[in-house]
């Protein structure tokens, strides 16, 4: 099947494209009354990822607010240790919390590579349903957190401020670490196939707090595991590429490092210039980002003078996105302002 | 007076030491069960910041357990608003707070310089008894928050996460924020000169917060009063030159911008290696860091192995440090090694 809208595949190919694609994390969520509405109705977030239906409708609700050039599952990243047994639940204020959380050799030596069929196909089905329902409009993008991030909230139990526990077992029991990255590594390789067997067309891998990480821990301990997974993924399916695109959030200059892993593409945050990443990447690999999420808080006229600054950063394999998720308390007026500047502004160059 | 242990000076003045000087950010606080004592008695964070004895107390503690080649005043960052009337208080589990956040152009433009004399002094007697009683043994450093990290927390009213409120007024009233941060530059050359007469030997502002903005934006926000305050210190007294160290925590190889501040040193937190930090700012600037504080939940060798990797990556104008506070929960003993290991490795080194 055709898509389309194909942008957001072609600007990673590197291919050219009338405007630069645009998706937002957490395009699907809170800040939409239309979302508040179906979360009020399904009782908790959980329940709406494992419920097909329901997730395919929370995915679609921005698609049809917003002119936006991808569509991203709606998911967690932290099903992988749920499936695993850990027990995953929202504590109100406090974020994701696991009720069995895995510290000593002991317990990671019993965790096993979860079986797709019996724990998480909700997320499959959310995948075929959701697919069917875009019907080609534009692509599905499937994800996971990164091995080094769902380890962080398998050892500490949660969100975390220091990363204490966790910082402690790479420095005391780095074999320990490993053999827990290891499995999660191998998890979210099938995870992630299974995702574009399910139809999902574009991947993308989380590493949330690769950034807390001095250089050589960020290298030994998240990189090397990403690495592996891409290695094991399924680069193209029905025919068509499908691109993987690795975030570690506050990578900074540390971004140089996921070279080694192969991508198609990398998410940059704010604190880092386009221009930069792409100096530290070279012309061959895609990049998705950047702005502050808190310029959605600032008036109209500014956020379509940052996005026209930002887009002057880089010309070529760049998906336009913010560098963090947007949040509950923000203006959909304002979303919607800064994905029409992202195609207006990158239209006039592109026919400049 | 000379000093009996001028080595933190000496290594800022890219002279020969015979080994790596070292200090420990919040050296004086929670971890110690000697500091838990005086602040049981004290009752509270301001009190024991208030009354110069116990400041002098606080200050003294660690170096009556370690070799520490340098003293801080115990005081807090975020006096100057205090002094400004914005009513600072500490909440049990949720850090500092004012009372009377300031959010408009109209409160903005009604904050003044304080008077030292009259709202301050009792940062400069604390640090007079202390220098009294340091007794010459090492030098003692005075310090401020930076204009930015100072006003994030004015406005926002207290520590954040997103810094949405301050953000927003970045992006839509820069004037205002313009206004609220050379007030707040000039407040802090004055507080800092005061307490270079006072007796502070040694300079440090801590730009706590300036890694949460985007590059350019830190250079307009935070590197530019930064570079404000360090043209008005007095670099010299008593005929002794006071070194002023920069520290914007998170900061990566936006360290370089500091260099536009002239400072003697910046401070460099784990997620840069130092050798990285040395090319960025060139043989003539020190350098103070930069292991994660997670070391010190290590075992005594790791956390030996760790501080000699460490010194390897830099010669000269170093200063040891963590790249940020010690916790409360560290274990003291562990906090003596690695204040040993500093001395022992570079001193082989030095020999060798």
């Amino acid at each position: 099947m055709n898509l389309e809208n194909d942008t957001y595949l072609r600007a990673l190919a590197g291919e050219p494209v009338e405007h630069t694609p645009v998706w937002i994390m957490r395009q699907a969520g809170r800040y939409l009354p239309e979302y508040r509405e179906i979360r009020k109705q399904a009782g908790d977030f959980m329940t709406m990822c494992q419920n097909p239906e329901l997730a395919c409708e929370v995915t679609m609700q921005p698609l049809r607010r917003y002119p936006l050039d991808a569509a991203i599952i709606f998911s967690d990243i932290l099903t992988i240790p749920d499936a695993m047994g850990l027990g995953l639940h929202f504590v109100q204020g406090e974020g994701p919390k696991f009720t069995s959380p895995v510290r000593t050799d002991e317990q990671i030596r019993k965790l096993n590579v979860p079986v797709i069929e019996e724990t998480l196909q909700y997320v499959m089905d959310a995948i075929s349903v959701t697919r069917k329902t875009i019907a080609g409009k534009v692509p599905l993008i499937g994800f996971s957190g990164s091995p080094w991030t769902l380890a962080t909230y398998m050892v500490e139990g949660g969100s975390s401020k220091d990363f204490s526990i966790v910082k402690r077992m790479l420095f005391d029991a780095p074999k320990t670490a490993h053999t827990l990255l290891d499995v999660l590594a191998r998890s979210v390789t099938e995870y992630l196939n299974a995702q574009v067997e399910a139809g999902a067309q574009a991947l993308m891998i989380f590493d949330t707090w690769g950034g807390v990480l001095n250089p050589s821990m960020y290298r030994e301990f998240s990189v090397r595991y990403m690495q592996q997974i891409v290695a094991g993924l399924k680069r193209t399916h029905d025919g068509r590429t499908i691109p993987v695109t690795l975030f570690t959030k506050g990578a900074g200059h540390r971004l140089v490092e996921l070279k080694a892993a192969q991508p198609d593409a990398v998410g940059v945050d704010w604190t880092l210039d386009l221009s930069t990443a792409r100096t530290l990447m070279g012309p061959d690999v895609g990049l998705q980002g950047n702005v502050d999420p808190c310029l959605l808080y600032a008036s109209h006229d500014v956020i379509r003078d940052q996005v026209r600054e930002t887009l002057g950063q880089v010309s070529g394999r760049h998906v336009f996105n913010l560098g963090h998720g947007v949040k509950p308390d923000m203006d959909p007026e304002r979303v919607g302002t800064l994905i029409d500047a992202v195609h207006e502004y990158s239209r006039q160059s592109a026919t400049a």
